[in-house]
């Protein structure tokens, strides 16, 4: 039997975070492509639109104006999947047919008052303004509410349906289903080996260099052991850190200088404003501030969909819906030398 | 406080077979799309096409030349994500940095000669063929290995890079994520409440018909209470059924119809061959064969990207990824009047 290499032979990888699995099979990347082609990224945003509803001084949905604002700007989702006041479903239910209250705020965070930069491209200064708002809004929102989802939709392909830098950040009454498992994860390890799972994890990567995209003094960002999405990141801080509200300021500084250099990387990478979903996990909030929450470590997750060219994405469908999610080359693949070297200039057509 | 009112107050669903919950949020398909609008689909496809490596008679990547088949045929997918020697990774792991073998197979089957039919607009003794192969292929792979995925990704939307009718057969010496979540959920049930999950479910959605897109003698397509995609069905026996090759020859006859029926109405929905991944789950195989399998039960699972328009789908991204999964109409209201009555004309352009 030929001796096991994790560039030629498919294995599974266990996602500790996740306890699951996932088909690591380097070799299905020579695979032709004469599949869908996406349509190229929108390249001319004017910095001012009259008719963009996030700009400042602009009119919304709703009739409300935007103040000129000329930093950061948070306001109500007009359209929002949770409000803070419907009504419970009740008791007495079949087991198979269960429901139960859902309340919470949705709200839209604007980075920045013009629509033709996004976060590599903003100062850094700018930056530590968008990552001070996000605390602010999880210590208020997280005063009563057990989860607050800060999330950005980057990039048509993700469906985010407005070019202006901003992303989302919704509260809930209730702890999400992935939260819920991380908790649960993070919760067994800790138990088990008496220190959180993540903080031990960065300590690994940092010695092992295999997988490490870029890192600072306070902060580490790895396409982890377990990813899923061919460019996934996952940015970690180094000391033991339960939530955004909780970094120093010099920690602000460096992750406003690391997701600057990080994005950079991702925009260099195939010549594009890079599109991803990315969003903060830290310890939950509301009565889960009065419990033990050491097991815990706050982190990002970056899920970028392109694989092979800026119009060419992995496609998480069949197998992966119904079986498992399989990638097609191995995290350490990813860590080529055309992204280790990236990080010269920054903007969509430098490499 | 108002009464609860689904199509009006957002709240959580439970989803027993995963064991998690979904996000409904009735009022959210109010807000206007303003963002990505997908390809329209390849409209004319030709019967056959000399440079189709699917069709009757061509040649494929690896040199291989297709038979000329003239019903279904099945050959080994030339780029497996899945091999069946792959060497183990060996033990003495970091917990978190787990690794374990894949071993397997992967099989591609052509469902008709033609490129320019599915699965609806063939006649019921064909789709009855391949329901026959479906079996045969979980009989003949089930024998050694524990779990045989079939599973179709219909259209370019879906990453199908060949629009020739077609679906693909992975075998794993694993039991996957998802079939493995599904199995302890089931038990867990039976374990509970003495009857196989699916078969009370279906039985409680024969009677409250609020969520009935197709039924038949033997076969029940419903909208799930718990649906996380906007037009997702579940396909289901009406008989405890463990595996698809167990179903009878009337089971198999009833099932390419209500097959035919359910993708009909699909099709006619948006006017537009619809996009989808499916696939099937029964019971374990290979070492499951000796066990007790009592509580599940064979079912098939429909996910289709469309919520507005032949153009326009749903993203499950930002907080779908991170959080849970979230839909912006109730399952009832899919069951529209629309949906009902277009059981008519097969086709693309007949409503
Ligand atoms: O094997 P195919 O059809 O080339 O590939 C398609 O289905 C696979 C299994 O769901 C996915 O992993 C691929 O991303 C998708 O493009
Ligand atoms: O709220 P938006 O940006 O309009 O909507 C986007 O993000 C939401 C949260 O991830 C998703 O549910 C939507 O499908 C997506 O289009």
């Amino acid at each position: 039997e030929a001796t096991f290499d994790p560039k030629e032979h498919q294995h599974l990888r266990y996602n500790p975070l996740r306890d699951s699995w996932v088909l690591v099979s380097a070799h299905r990347m020579k695979r032709p492509w004469a599949g869908q082609v996406e349509k190229p990224a929108e390249e001319h945003v004017p910095r001012y639109d009259p008719c963009n509803p996030l700009c400042p001084g602009n009119t919304r949905a709703n009739g409300e104006v935007n103040p000129h604002y000329d930093s950061t700007f948070v306001f109500e989702n007009d359209f929002p999947a949770l409000q803070p006041d419907a009504p419970d479903p009740g008791p007495h239910q079949h087991p198979l047919f269960q429901s139960k209250a859902a309340r919470g705020v949705c709200k839209v965070m604007c980075f920045h008052p013009w629509s033709d930069v996004t976060l590599p491209l903003m100062k850094k200064e700018e930056v530590v303004k968008v990552i001070d708002k996000w605390a602010e809004l999880v210590e208020e929102l997280g005063a009563t509410y057990p989860w607050v989802q800060i999330f950005e939709n980057k990039g048509a392909m993700m469906g985010c349906s407005n070019p202006h830098p901003h992303c989302q950040v919704w509260a809930s009454n209730f702890l999400p289903n992935e939260p819920a498992l991380s908790d649960r994860c993070q919760r067994a390890y800790y138990q088990k080996h008496g220190e959180p799972l993540l903080l031990e994890y960065a300590k690994q990567e940092a010695e092992k260099k295999e997988r490490v995209v870029v890192e600072s003094s306070d902060w580490l960002a790895v396409v982890p052991y377990w990813a899923t999405w061919p460019y996934q990141t996952l940015l970690l801080p180094r000391r033991h850190v339960l939530r955004i509200s909780d970094l120093t300021k010099d920690e602000r500084e460096d992750l406003a200088d690391i997701m600057k250099r990080l994005l950079t990387k991702y925009d260099n990478l195939f010549e594009v404003s890079f599109p991803y979903s990315m969003g903060w996990h830290g310890a939950p909030t509301g009565p889960y501030l009065e419990g033990d929450n050491s097991h815990w470590q706050l982190h990002a997750h970056y899920y970028p969909p392109l694989l092979r060219s800026a119009l060419v994405k992995k496609f998480m469908v069949g197998y992966e819906m119904l079986a498992l999610e399989q990638r097609d080359l191995t995290p350490e693949q990813v860590i080529s030398t055309t992204w280790l070297l990236s990080e010269g200039v920054v903007g969509s057509s430098a490499v």
